[in-house]
């Protein structure tokens, strides 16, 4: 089967609305964007034996895909609306293609993304989304942003993603889900925007990615003992030593990381109700520099390294 | 040097304007489109080993990895605006980082197109170039359109990229810098606009991207004499059965091929004007099926292949 077939596959299944003036199939896709928001744009390689592994279930890997994209709308309380996929395939293998696009298209529908052009090359398998949203003008969440006496703030849970990855094979189903198939939280980005100074998802670990919130002259400080943990992490991981590690330095969670003023986090709180999506407090914007984390009994957790740099710590 | 260290080396040399909300460093760009203009977007990948080598100058690879989406925006008579460059690479080099970014934002600067995102990930070399442009609503020029008794024509010259490919390490410089560099129509398609019915860039060769424009009922007739040789070729290829073979069928020219109706192919050539660019007609559209290349004796030349396919033909 041939690229032209394989493009013909992907076509035959996808969705399309009144904003997609020509979608796949010519030079170029072209869009009809809402004239009254600005475009907000991202992109994300995924690589095969460094994001995933060539023995995942290939629906996995679109779900997975489309995701890490999704997830840096989020963090820019962004609303979904068209991707490119460009994908660099070993073999023509129709099947494979076919799962790949189970998971990226229910996800793709989940979130009202349409996928209206790409690529197809040959070559060492990695999958690479380009995704655009849209947001009224003004009203991004940046990660400049931050003041002294911020609450840093955290959706959902922290760590499932790390402790499946440390596990392996072992690892339980519940926590293998959260690694393969993080859910991006479109919603509560959108609905967090009003609420905090500055946003970023979670994808190089708590420490790396809340690093790159602190301006000059700014420190953070985090509360181990609040970092909110999945009970499947707390069963895997019942060493509150080991369980931290994770949660701080893990990468994969795709949560979102917000700071906000102390006086607004009840109203952001709040403003999740209905999403299913908890939003938990976890530490403080300090003067002065560095990330501390926090024990219960006051003294400071010492970490190997603070994330995930793709060329040095990997 | 680890991948923020390059992040941050790319975001240092690229240009900005008012249309740049959020630049490079977020977790996505902010983007301000024209409203009344539609959105054309496009996405190329280039493998090492498939689409270049190794030991290409690392600014030829940026060149070339940004003219392919340039191409494809010129095919539908847009206007380029905004680039997203998601870099796969097998270690941190900033020297050929720099080279590289030497080719694109050369590019990029000539073309009016602002760098403003991206992703680096480690793995085997490639670069997938996302390009967003625009252009008046209803403008667009598609594959679709062509009619019996359309001319065809193309613009500038065909079969250096394949000649400089076949001929390796013996090609002339000229060859070679058609191949390496080929230089994107994107003035010459804003003004076929007004002119073509149906428009494509030819990046798989002639013969296959000319199918691209043929719908059921219609077939195409090439005049061989007429296919536009540039003085390289000719010297490089004397006998016209080999120049003719690589012109028809040899990918990787990047020139524009438009159909458009017999009254308006002197208007058409009269529009490019200045441009430094010439269009030819090489055949015409009939009714029927396939496309046949026409010897000046009246008869056929039989061809191996009709153009590239990622998975057949490589």
């Amino acid at each position: 089967m041939g690229e032209f077939d394989l493009i013909e596959r992907i076509r035959a299944r996808v969705d399309t609305d009144d904003s997609v003036v020509v979608g796949i199939g010519d030079d170029a896709a072209v869009l009809r964007p809402d004239p009254d928001r600005d475009l907000v744009v991202t992109t994300d390689t995924l690589v095969a034996g460094r994001h995933f592994e060539n023995h995942w279930p290939a629906s996995d890997i679109g779900h997975l895909a489309l995701a890490v994209n999704l997830s840096d709308l989020a963090a820019m309380g962004a609303r979904p609306r068209w991707a490119l996929l460009s994908l660099t395939l070993p073999e023509s293998n129709p099947d494979w293609l076919d799962d790949f696009l189970d998971g990226f298209l229910a996800l793709a529908s989940d979130y009202r993304t349409l996928l209206v052009g790409g690529n197809i090359a040959s070559g060492p398998l990695s999958v690479t989304v380009q995704l655009m949203g849209d947001v009224e003008p003004g009203r991004s969440t940046l990660r400049t942003g931050a003041r002294v006496g911020d609450i840093v703030a955290v959706t959902g849970s922290l760590g499932n993603a790390a402790a499946a990855l440390e596990l392996g094979a072992s690892a339980p189903e519940a926590l293998v889900e959260r690694f393969h198939r993080p859910i991006p939280r479109i919603a509560a980005g959108a609905r967090l925007v009003s609420h905090a100074r500055a946003m970023i998802d979670i994808s190089d670990g708590l420490i790396a990615d809340l690093a790159h919130l602190l301006g000059d002259g700014l420190a953070a400080r985090i509360d181990l003992e609040n970092l909110p943990a999945s009970p499947a992490l707390q069963r895997a991981f019942s060493a509150d030593q080991d369980r931290w590690r994770l949660q701080a330095t893990g990468g994969n969670d795709y949560e979102l990381l917000a700071l906000m003023a102390d006086d607004a986090f009840a109203a952001a709180q709040a403003s999740l109700e209905g999403l299913n999506v908890a939003l938990t407090r976890i530490g403080r914007i300090e003067a002065g520099q560095g990330i501390q984390c926090r024990r219960p009994d006051g003294s400071m957790l010492e970490l190997d390294h603070g994330g995930w740099d793709h060329f040095d710590s990997h």
